[in-house]
Order: C-alpha cells, then structure tokens, then sequence
C-alpha cells in the first residue's frame, strides 16, 4: 500500500483470515468477506494465499471481491522451470524436521537471553556474534530477533563508561575479534530513547549520548568491527543488514 | 518450493541478495546470478522484489536466469482497483513513524523480558496478554515473538507443581482472567525437550510430562482459558492462531 500516494493505513482496514484448510472454514471465510464488503460498501481486496486449487476456485466464484493471488507469481513460473505439479496442499511447508527447527531455535533464544546485556565472558565462546554498542543501541530486540528467525546465537555486550575510556578493545571482548558486531544510533535519537527511560538523568543528556556515541565509533573504526547505525532502520532490516555485512550462515530460515 | 514433490532443500542453495537500491548494486547482484548460473550450470531462479521499475527491466534483460517478482502479482491489479499509479520508489513501507514503531516494540519486548517466568504478578496489570503452560511449553520463545512482531505486552506464567496440585486457578492468575492463553504439548514431545535440557532427571520423565500435561489441561478446561497445541507447530503459527482466538488486535504489525 506504501506504494500508492494517498492511501494512509487509516485509509483501510486490515482483518487477517488465518488457517483457512476445510472447507467449512473457506465458507466462514466468505461470509466474512462478504459481509466486510456490504458494510463498508467498497470490494474488499482479499490476498489469498491459498495452496489449494479447488479452495482458491470456490473463493473467487463465492466473493464479491478483488482476489489478488501472491502465490500465483511463484507457483505457475516455477512449475514450469521444474518441470513438476504442484501438489496444491495445505500446510507443506511445515513438515518434517519442524520439531528440530523448533528445538534449535529455542536453544538460540535461550541462549541470547542467558547472554543479554554483558553476562558474555563465560559463555561467549559459543557465540555466532556478538553485538557491542552503548546502552539502548537496540542490542537486545535485534539479538532476540537473529536468534528467533535464524537460530543464531547471538550474545551481546554493553559498552560501559570504563570501556568507554579504556583504550582498544574492552579485555572480555578480545577472544572474539572476528564475531563482533558494532550498533550505533544517532545522539538525538539515542537521547528520546534513554530520556523515556530515565527523564532528566545524566545518563540521558544529550551531550552524554554524544560523547558515548562518537566513543563506541572510534572503537568500532580502530578495531575494524563492522558497524551500523541503527537510527531509523526496523529491526527487521538491521538483522537482515548484519546477516549481510557478516556473511554469517543463518542456522534456520 | 515445498509444493513440489522431489525438491528436497539438498538440491537447492538459497543466496540472499539484500538492499539493492543503487544501480551499483544492482549491477553485483547481475554479476553475482550470473556467476551462479555458470558454475551451476543451471539457469538461476531469481525472486526479486525490486520496486523500481527501471531496476527491475535491467535485471530481466542482464540476466540469464528465471526472474520471478512477486510484486507483480500485487501491484498491477491493486493499481488497477486503487486507480492509482504506484510510485515505484524504495524503501516507502519503513518511514515516517518508524521511530514510534520501534519504540514501540522494544517496550514490549522489555516488557515481556522483565515478567518471563512468571516474575509476573506486579506487573501483570499492563499485559495484553498472558501465557501460562508448565515448564518448556513454548511460553518465552512465544511471548518474544509476540513482542517483536506485534508490540503486545506478553507476559508468560509456569505453571510449577504447586499450582498444578492446586485446587483451581493459581491465585496469581486470578485478577487477569480474561487474558490468559493456555499452551499445551504432547506428553512425548515435552519428554524430549526437558530430556535434553536435564538428562535422566525426574523433571523429564515421560510420567512426569504426561501428568504435568494432564492438569495443565484440566485447569485449562474448568476455568475456561482458551488454549493451543504446540507440538510441530512454528513459534509464527502458534502466535498467529494466539491472535485469531484471543481476538487481541496487534499494537503493531
């Protein structure tokens, strides 16, 4: 929708239909549709990303809707280049070896939050990466994220005042060279941030912010960690951005 | 690809390609399909969610490769319902409001950091929602991802042996009856995951599980909390199906 001038998401409203794989659901489905359509006397316009033909069939015969298919893109061209059928049922995409993928990606989350916030030196030898930046530089969402969709085990490191002031590289960091990862995060934003937490802290002051900030970079350039700044990207595309810039080897997608 | 037989994730590699938004890029990413095909000697199949017209025409004509856009199947026709031209611009789906955004989601996943396990009754009281199941049910990895995606405030709550030997709702819960959501597992399947987490403990055995698993039930029947099976269901599905019987409308999607 961001791609169309003037449509603002107050504009529309978003009503998610999910698990729809009987029949009974597809009709519930349809009532629904069909009933949003009346109320607001405009077409819905429904993205189905139904696998199945037949239920895919029913919905865009039963609806008085604009039926946009996602799946169409991909499975038409790709049968084609396969040269195979698809097998049009529900639910493939989680099959077997799901109760692995489960386990490994609990094992990362349980060991980024056993890691959260500096608690690294003992367990940080098994670590994929390690996040370092000052306080509220997004850490812990981003490491929580990398381990959530990708099964990485992410440790991360706060850099305090004494690291700060130190010189190189903070000492429990140095076994790790090659895994850390650098956030940073403009001083104006980082200031809304911690003046959230702590109104009117020394901590929160913009000009403490500054100092921390042009710091934590001084290190990240010396010591060659590779860095991002993280003002105004989504956690989405910071862990996609470190996935790329790392060129580590997500454990599951 | 899980839709057609005979394709095992053996036989294919996934590369990412991330941020083309530069024709410079734009022009690695051409070398680097290209090289693939080569060295493969297979035609590349590229899924390429270019919103830029131009790159997109570059990449079809660079390439020797199967360009498939699954913004196609999106943007023509909604442009066609909307009549609207879209403006083929990056990025558009992260901006203004973004910082709010993530804000946004990082309280709630300090939030759900701060009352996992149960550290919950003080806290309790701002919680969207609350998970409660026995130990290494799936509650924190959930209640994370809840989090991060939707910016729901998520408590979680285990159920300990106390509470399962109980008479009733453990008095904790009382007040927040309306927000709790149940998570349940298959007796077999719990074993392993505590299995692997204290080997040969009594906490593990399959006797224990089935039990624990059988009050949790009970309790979730007699005080009517909904709840869910997780057993071979993803941390996205079980979030999603949270959201479609609780009701609850995400914070942010």
């Amino acid at each position: 929708m961001s791609q169309f001038d003037g449509i603002s998401s107050q504009q529309y409203r978003r009503v998610p239909i999910l698990f729809v794989d009987t029949k009974a659901k597809l009709r519930q489905a349809i009532t629904l549709i069909n009933k949003a359509g009346q109320h607001d006397e405009k077409l819905p316009i429904v993205f189905a990303s139904l696998v199945n033909r037949e239920f895919r069939e029913l919905l865009t015969t039963a609806n008085t809707a604009i039926i946009i298919d996602p799946f169409a893109a991909f499975i038409g061209p790709l049968s084609e280049v396969l040269q195979l059928t698809p097998k049009s049922v529900v639910g493939l995409s989680h099959g077997v070896g799901e109760a692995d993928k489960y386990d490994s990606r609990v094992d990362a989350v349980n060991f980024t939050l056993a890691t959260d916030d500096g608690s690294c030196p003992d367990r940080c030898a098994q670590a994929d990466l390690i996040l370092v930046g000052v306080s509220r530089s997004g850490k812990t969402p981003t490491s929580l994220y990398l381990a959530i969709h990708y099964g990485l085990y992410v440790a991360n490191y706060p850099l305090t005042e004494e690291d700060l002031m130190g010189e190189g590289l903070p000492k429990p960091l140095q076994p790790y060279r090659g895994r850390l990862f650098g956030l940073n995060i403009s001083p104006e934003r980082l200031h809304n941030v911690r003046e959230r937490r702590k109104p009117g802290s020394r901590y929160a002051l913009l000009e403490t912010c500054r100092q921390e900030i042009n710091r934590a970079k001084a290190i990240f350039v010396a010591e060659r960690i590779p860095s991002l700044d993280t003002t105004l990207v989504s956690i989405e595309e910071i862990s996609a951005a470190i996935l790329q810039k790392t060129g580590i080897t997500p454990r599951h997608v």
